[in-house]
């Protein structure tokens, strides 16, 4: 309504019709999809299969920042949510994509911003569904809603974890926060002492979540429960102890970091705070009986993941412990980061 | 990041924890959305059924205006959604929220949005599955998934007219382009001469639209293709000539009017192209072959919606011609109105 504008009459429609098809139709692969010329996707589940279906948006100035490459964006807007269904077991099947774009938005940013969308839809085997696009006088955002296949029955759940399961994480934890604090404060480099490749690495880890996909079978093999880590190790993990109404105990040294998080943390130790609570990490953290330990271990080095085991569940009322060498409990000003 | 804020430690979780489980988990009664505790929804399809998959966001200042009262905005959030089902023959199965919400939006009005949503919810057979909740330093938006299931292979296409059939529209045409005017200027009510009953016919019909479900098993049974009319009569069967490579011809005459449309045509009549261009309609149309039309007709009736033969499909290229009673085609100034 107040932002209409009457559209040229045209035997190719609207800007929209002409936007839509000149950058996002070659996205549409799957059949479903009907080339997005259709109001609708639709999707067959597979006999014996259930959709797990999420759905997270990212907004500029709050979830990335605004001067963040066109393909930063559309790889962070599509893999937050592969992360999701990576951490419930999921198989990526296909996405629905609304885009909020301002009027700074230009062609040549919608060209880069779709063509790293299309390489993780392929690489992720997530094509585009359809969606909605509109001009926006506020912030530039992209909502996806993603949709994975999981055998019936087979979700792994938030609230799965049972007393005496081992608290397992993927990859490295509190890369992307320092990531964060080098985007704001690019000093911050120099007086942790990094090298131009560390640097590089908190920065990327920032910018390109690494869902965890690979790992979605062995998950549904060997995890109790399981959950994604967006909003930090701390806050993430004391969401999954509250589900499923457990206590979970972390030695903290057993956490797994990155060289360059080590080097942080050799400068500024008061940092560890920041690598357990600060978000975006997109890592997995599941609860695994101590027996399966191992073999989801294995199962996740074949898939070219690394696993850790940091702690354990037990009977509780939902409360989380970071213990250090000393045995001594963390205290945190602050739980978890928020966007919110 | 920009916006982030640090989160109260809490046994009850973060800020948006506390907002997600007061306000929007009594909207989660399907159990697949896991009472909102979960990372994602998980649902299973009937067998012999697909999934129908469609996204719309609103934004506020741009599909509607920011002093819209909050149930209004819940119900066009929902409903513009539902109508995209409808017309493709679709019945509801549930969606997926993302709201970005301004530091403006309180309490009170969330309870009131997310009230009016929790009726649409049980009204239309619609649930919540999940979402995801940020705070935004733009614009108040709504983004919902909604999700529907059909017999496999029944999707009633945009694409599916033939020549011959006949174009059918349900309800009325061009209340909710007028209803923006009167927003605009509420003097127009006055020079149209609309009394107190007209006025809140074409306001309501801008702020509430009344998505067309009562009619997709009908539309499944008789119609060779279907979409909403969501950007105005003229722009939509534009999109459905072309998707069909058909042309199609409107006896302007027969667009069927509410009793206020009719009397701001009289006062007004160079607003004909207002109704028929205009957007925010949310009705059906459909080609239908003709002798299923009384058939669909009666169904429609069945189902408490008119529906109104008014014109047809023929062998073309994609060009719509709307005819009045003279023989004599409109020549709009302008084929639709975008959000866009």
């Amino acid at each position: 309504m107040a932002a209409r504008k009457p559209t040229r009459r045209s035997t190719q429609g609207s800007a929209e019709d002409r936007l839509i098809a000149r950058h996002f139709r070659p996205l549409a692969t799957h059949p479903g999809a009907r080339a997005l010329v259709d109001d609708a996707a639709v999707v067959a589940v597979p006999k014996g299969y259930e959709l797990v279906l999420t759905t997270d948006a990212i907004i500029s100035g709050v979830h990335f920042f605004p001067d963040d490459p066109p393909e930063a964006v559309a790889r962070k807007a599509l893999r937050v949510n592969l992360s999701d269904l990576a951490g419930k077991g999921a198989r990526p099947l296909g996405f629905l994509m609304s885009i909020a774009l301002t009027r700074e938005v230009t062609d040549r940013w919608l060209k880069k911003f779709t063509g790293a969308l299309s390489a993780d839809a392929k690489k992720f085997g997530c094509p585009l569904l359809g969606g909605d696009t509109d001009r926006t006088p506020g912030r530039l955002a992209v909502t996806i809603a993603a949709f994975g296949t999981i055998p019936r029955g087979k979700m792994v759940r938030r609230d799965g974890a049972r007393g005496g399961d081992r608290v397992v994480v993927s990859g490295t934890i509190g890369d992307a926060a320092l990531g964060v604090i080098l985007r704001r404060d690019p000093g911050a480099a120099k007086r942790w002492g990094l090298d131009r490749t560390m640097r590089a690495h908190l920065l990327d880890r920032y910018l390109v979540p690494q869902p965890r996909g690979a790992l979605a079978p062995a998950l549904r093999r060997h995890a109790h429960g399981a959950m994604d880590v967006s909003d930090g190790l701390a806050g993430d993990l004391a969401k999954m102890c509250r589900a499923a109404r457990l206590d979970a105990s972390i030695d903290v040294a057993r956490v797994p970091l990155s060289r360059a998080a080590r080097a942080v943390l050799v400068a500024e130790p008061a940092l560890i705070e920041t690598i357990l609570t600060g978000g975006d990490d997109y890592e997995v953290l599941a609860a695994v009986p101590a027996r399966k330990v191992a073999a989801l271990r294995k199962a996740a080095a074949a898939a070219g993941v690394a696993l850790t085991e940091i702690g354990r569940f037990s009977a509780g009322t939902g409360q989380t412990r970071f213990v250090d060498t000393q045995g001594r409990a963390h205290a945190f000003a602050r739980a978890g980061y928020s966007h919110f």
